[in-house]
């Protein structure tokens, strides 16, 4: 659709319905992710797309939230520290590139009519021994990702003035 | 467009048409950038559309590059350390919500005709001293853009059964 009703669309879905997301969806939200632009196109991100129950379940301890508990499937976006671009003052590029591959998927979400939520205030340190993760990668956000079972969320924002300056 | 669409359209636009943005369409793209999510929904950003042909020459100074002249307009993204949210591992989502602001400028522009270019190869501390910045706002990204004025730049990425696996 058009990308600003795309985006106006987008709400954070925190309740799914108990219905498992069509593999072929899946496949598509994570082509998405893959065409998402990053520094030096180093693609430095890695992705784990978990069902399994019993998986899902010791995430959860990650994020003490019941709501959490209802999503069918989870994504664990994690960036990858060892291939990241370094700026020459020494900036690491990680967060913004996994950043921009999760937006991606989002949206590619939202235009599959599937719900998801950025879920960033997880215990990171937890999932990434869940997962058993090498030490270079960093679990960024879990994105839980399913057919949403709650009321679209109004949007508040700052107003434009605020937040932009034309010079 | 269909967001599969339009994340394929988008590509790297390194150097622009003379020809000005429509304010209209200036607009546009700074709605979508306000309207993008973020950690605990703080907004941490500020951004500058610099059209002035003096400010915008000695933004080039920040990143030497040719064809970066050529865009008659440039967004600077900051991030905004004071506000921006912090987990309680320490960790600063600034940069995050700042990149996912970013790629809905850059998303947005696609839509409308427009190219744009993520700039991060830039003397940051130089360009924040031009724009006279308070202490707390970091420029992320520059963001030239206008309308383009070179060839479409195949998409390179790593497979994806590289990025991406299903649990």
């Amino acid at each position: 659709m058009y990308f600003f009703e795309l985006i106006k669309k987008r709400y954070s879905v925190r309740g799914f319905k108990n219905t498992a997301v069509e593999p072929e969806k899946l496949e598509l939200v994570m082509e998405a992710a893959r065409l998402a632009p990053s520094a030096v196109n180093f693609q430095p991100w890695k992705f784990f797309v978990i069902t399994d129950k019993k998986i899902l379940n010791e995430l959860s301890k990650t994020y003490s939230r019941e709501w959490f508990k209802t999503a069918p499937t989870c994504i664990v976006a994690c960036g990858d520290h060892q291939t990241s671009w370094k700026r020459s003052d020494g900036k690491d590029h990680c967060d913004i590139d996994v950043a921009i591959a999760v937006e991606h998927i989002m949206l590619a979400a939202t235009e599959l009519g599937l719900g998801t939520c950025w879920v960033c205030n997880f215990d990171a340190k937890m999932c990434a021994e869940i997962l058993n993760l090498p030490k270079e990668l960093e679990p960024v956000a879990m994105i839980p990702i399913g057919y949403s079972d709650t009321d679209v969320v109004e949007k508040k924002r700052k107003p434009i003035d605020e937040i932009v300056e034309y010079i």
